[in-house]
């Protein structure tokens, strides 16, 4: 339809293609508003996991108890996979203003589109890890003699829990990012 | 360039069409290849880790020592999600075939680069909670009383790691996916 228009006139081709350029603005400016909150979602995770610590109030000779999330390997790892997606979308902030301004840009989509999907993996990589350890922590397993630690540290655990929340929403908001990119891309006429 | 063409000649704007067709088709050959290679990674996932199973030439008069997949819910859900995405996969060899004959189709490759996304998220998740376990099981956690299992259950060990490799290579090639389908709807003129 358009492009039988674009062949007879030429010029009346114009109203379609500006109507595009809207609809990727508004995308554009959706873009920065979820990215916005992904990045309190992966500050809130690292902060909440990096600075938790519990040290319960009785002691041996031997041993203080005391739990750090550094002391769990997966932890580190999910405060480091949170700091990485955090610091990539502060910087692919720009890249999405650039968008309002030039909403029929598309190499530049194409790459937030690449880099948003890694940064996807990162995370869940991070997360899911973590969750599995927090799992781990809550209940156990009987098979291979792990014992639950939430018991003894408590509101360690609970902190544990809570500081995957920030990190699950924030993938459900790049798996809705890298959608919106491809939409914009699929839209341009 | 291109737009001027148009405006001037209107037919000669054919010619870049057609090479966009093209390069759009050889995307979607290359999408079906990347496709049965993931599938085989998810499914010989699936099955080294399901297939798992070792039992100890010892025993106790009470117990029997055996290590098998679903002792774990972590290796559980790594199984259940290889099975998820490989059917995803198998399931959408259909449409890449689409792209072959209509390489200039937007919204199917958008529904694509939607669907990837979320299974690129969940083969993440299975895989990074499994891989997180099999750390433990090798290493142990002397902080969280969390001993290592692989000196005794020496086989299985080797398995369960073995059994990651083919859903970290889906994992990348889910990404080359994505890139791949925005790119296809990136180049479209």
């Amino acid at each position: 339809m358009a492009k039988d228009a674009v062949a007879e006139h030429g010029e009346s081709s114009k109203a379609p293609l500006v109507a595009a350029a809207g609809v990727n603005r508004a995308v554009a400016v959706v873009d920065i508003f979820l990215r916005f909150i992904a990045i309190i979602g992966t500050v809130g995770s690292a902060i909440a996991m990096g600075t938790t610590n519990e040290t319960l109030p009785f002691f041996t000779q031997f041993i203080q108890f005391e739990a750090k999330y550094s002391d769990l390997p997966s932890f580190t790892f999910f405060v480091a996979a949170n700091a990485v997606v955090c610091t990539y979308l502060v910087l692919s902030i720009p890249l999405s203003i650039v968008h309002i301004i030039r909403p029929r840009a598309r190499y530049s989509r194409l790459f937030l589109v690449f880099f948003d999907t890694a940064m996807l993996a990162l995370l869940t990589a991070g997360a899911s890890a973590a969750a599995a350890i927090v799992y781990l922590a809550h209940k156990g397993n009987v098979r291979a003699n792990w014992f639950s630690i939430c018991q003894q540290f408590d509101s360690f655990c609970e902190r544990i829990s809570g500081s995957l929340i920030g990190s699950f929403a924030a993938m459900i908001l790049l798996v809705v990012l890298i959608t919106l990119s491809a939409f914009a891309l699929a839209r341009r006429h």
